[in-house]
């Protein structure tokens, strides 16, 4: 590694020095994109560090997908009570909720999935420090009272549940992803204000479980669809489970041991609120702003987004902190950009995954590729099917959903789709894998859908779509054989 | 349409030639295969009968795909009961099935399918004609008394369940899928003689639903694996749901009102016996046999695969009477080529989609692409990957299955996959996709995994892949730019 020297290392018996230990590489946070960096890193030098302010075992495992993903199970395990009578199954009246041991078991898996994060910080050994960062200069960074000189910075320090300010004085009563599975007990009546992906999740999770759930939204807007028939498809489905107000939140006010909300005229009163209005990168305290970096208007240094660096500095911007494409894989991608490139002379620039947002309530949501309001109406056609009669999902008993694709109405190109959908997560990989390869909605009509599968009700808004595409179609879903010996395609 | 010329329609007022009746196409079978190719007809001719023998609906909607999958989605949600106790949901012990009104359920969720199927017939008006077809010539027909001259024949007759002769003497207690579903009760004891994808998916439904079944298979295979070490994981698994012998059936006897089938040194005592040994083709009846039509060795006449042309003459064969793919989209596709090829001069050879197979079970058993028969093993690379450690397995408390993808050990090109999973018929839709779009395990790693999804399992294996190709492979799974423009992959 010539561009990272050869003269790492502690530097010892320097007097007041010797408290300097000169790195390569100095990694800020041990969450996904940090450990993602580093594991790109080691490829290249052994003189790096780790830095970690706050506990170990990255958003993700500790507080975010994995124990939300346990406690949707249980809610939907819970939910699918109602079909049973139906099908010949009797007894469901006899199913209840232990909210105590459902927490403990959300708990007990994540702390499991924790324990594989905190595996790979302790094969660390001394590489891995733990200690508040602060910069002093573009690569000096102070830690436990210690100055590390790096070569290269990578800022990987991740985001933090935004609080109002004035929700602040009842904040044993607020509750966020960081302590809601931190609860002994669930509260019997929680108002849940935002609702994208997390609100969604945790409101639909415990509306399911049985706490009088209230949802509270300043848009029109849920689990981040943009498509306003899916978006009003979604929230007409979740207002069946719990009920949604649009309204901005003027007054929180305490009343005993509950809370009353006031938004537009209405008013209220929940044990709790779960915060759920966004996120913010964790990255005031690291001390950037004396620096002399320029910020964009998020207050994050000003960073190219190709190859995660910041603009004339040795420092790179990796996962959540940038408040881009927060979710794991992308952060997992951040930071081996942002490893990689920090032990090279030059960085390179990498050609992202086609963008993939899921939400796993019931059904399934997830945006996909491009999303409806960044495509110029003019330019698209647009495919549709409802799930209510698809015949896999009345088989599955749940049979509710509507999922849009969009094409380019010359080519038919597919370039995005939005959805509401039973084992809309699987659709969406299909629908993802799709556009990043740049596949016709003729081309996807040639590709195998089994009987009766959710697939089909895909591919029932793929033939929609391919009615209304210009392009000159295809007389016959299957390709002609280009001569009389048939390509087995096996 | 001038192949077909303008000759058709009923000749009248010609003495005993006045029942003949002319047609352009005639199709023989109102099945998926039939109709769908009535469909394609249709578009060139309206001079065309459809003629159905049995009963109307499609062997899917009667006897197959549907009935099975909801007898089987209320095994699996019955058997849902043992996984709610660690997940804080108690009372699971006081769920009950009631057996006839699961079959009751199961026949009126059929009976919708079924008349889906009807409407689409009776749409067909004088077009459909009920009664049983024998051939006089090769285009020369007879039914109900009249003859039918057509142009060109369709034969889209399906196949019937095979019950061996010597058990016809119980046939009162000798169960297929023809008969299981109409039952007003299940049998509670019941050997399921075959393990095929039917009965794999009934013996589960039924062992989950509480029936005591004993499971004969003459060959190591279940569920139409052929890859060892998935078909002993799959056997290892279902073993923990009903016993399974391996054995021939050497003598059925009556005792009272049990059956005993003898096979090896063994004795099982059943109520009944589900035979789910294979099914064959609809077609001793048609009188074929005596116009000199040269056949197989299975007793079909020999037809162009490609084609689905008898070999020199202008009958078609379509659908599960063929033998060969006999899954509802192949059925559905072969009617389209015959039916699209019945009205040309000269018939088109059509690219047939990667071949994809699903059994319902839990894990989802799926063959996609080549199965691991057909490889020769020194071409291939193997990735594998098994659930019991995968994350959102282990979240949905469904972490049984092992998966395993063949690609070409020089290039990465992906070939086939067989595979026991949680969610498995999704992963075998993104697999046969993968495979007929001819990816390489890199081109697939370029692709995104959400988090935490069953498809990282997949992802898994594809790693596991890509460390055995011999082909020169990226350093890092994302592709690198050409320039420092990074296309927006939407």
């Amino acid at each position: 590694m010539p561009i990272l020297g050869d003269t790492g290392g502690e530097e010892k018996g320097l007097g007041a020095m010797s408290k300097e230990k000169r790195v390569d590489v100095a990694i800020i946070g041990a969450g996904t994109a940090g450990l993602s960096a580093c594991s790109e890193v080691r490829k290249a030098t052994d003189n790096f560090v780790l830095l970690e302010a706050g506990p170990h075992g990255s958003t993700c495992a500790r507080v975010g997908c994995m124990p939300s993903k346990v406690l949707l199970q249980v809610a939907h395990d819970f939910h699918r009570r109602h079909v049973l009578g139906q099908e010949g199954i009797y007894g469901s009246e006899h199913l209840k909720v232990d909210y105590r041991k459902v927490l403990q078991y959300v708990r007990s898996l994540r702390d499991h999935f924790v324990q594989g994060v905190l595996q790979t910080v302790e094969q660390l050994g001394d590489h891995n420090i733990q200690g508040r960062v602060r910069f002093r200069e573009p690569t000096v960074l102070e830690v436990n009272g210690q100055v590390i000189r790096a070569k290269r910075v990578i800022i990987a320090t991740g985001s933090s549940p935004i609080v109002p300010g004035e929700w602040q004085a009842f904040s044993d009563r607020i509750l966020t992803t960081d302590t809601i599975f931190e609860q002994e007990d669930l509260p019997s009546a929680l108002a849940v204000v935002g609702l994208g992906a997390i609100g969604v999740e945790i409101g639909q999770a415990l509306a399911r479980l049985g706490c009088q759930v209230t949802g509270i939204t300043q848009s029109e807007h849920v689990a981040g669809l943009t498509d306003p028939k899916v978006t009003a498809y979604m929230r007409e489905t979740l207002q069946h489970e719990f009920p949604i107000y649009t309204g901005t939140i003027t007054e929180v006010a305490g009343e005993g041991t509950q809370l009353a909300l006031r938004f537009g005229d209405r008013t209220t009163r929940v044990a709790s609120i779960l915060a759920s209005v966004g996120r913010r990168p964790n990255i005031a305290q690291l001390g950037l702003d004396a620096l002399g970096i320029p910020f964009d208007t998020h207050g994050l240094p000003l960073y190219d987004r190709t190859t995660l660096q910041v603009k004339g500095y040795p420092i790179f911007i990796a996962g959540d902190v940038d408040g881009d494409r927060a979710v794991l894989h992308e952060a997992a991608d951040d930071g081996r950009i942002a490893g990689f490139n920090s032990v090279q002379d030059e960085p390179h620039c990498f050609q992202r995954r086609t963008r993939l947002s899921i939400v796993f309530c019931e059904p399934n949501v997830a945006v996909v590729g491009r999303p409806f309001a960044e495509l110029r109406q003019q330019d698209i056609a647009v495919g549709e099917v409802g799930f209510e009669r698809q015949g896999r999902a009345k088989v599955m008993a749940e049979n509710t959903g509507l999922l849009r694709v969009y094409g380019d109405k010359q080519s038919g190109c597919l370039l995005g789709a939005e959805l509401a959908a039973p084992r809309g997560e699987h659709l969406a990989h299909l629908l993802a894998w799709a556009i990043q390869k740049q596949m016709t909605v003729f081309d996807l009509l040639q590709l195998p859908f089994y009987h009766p599968v959710i697939e089909e009700g895909l591919r029932t808004a793929l033939r929609d779509l391919s009615r209304q595409v210009q392009a000159s179609r295809p007389g016959f879903e299957l390709a002609v054989c280009d001569s009389n010996a048939v390509a087995d395609l096996g």
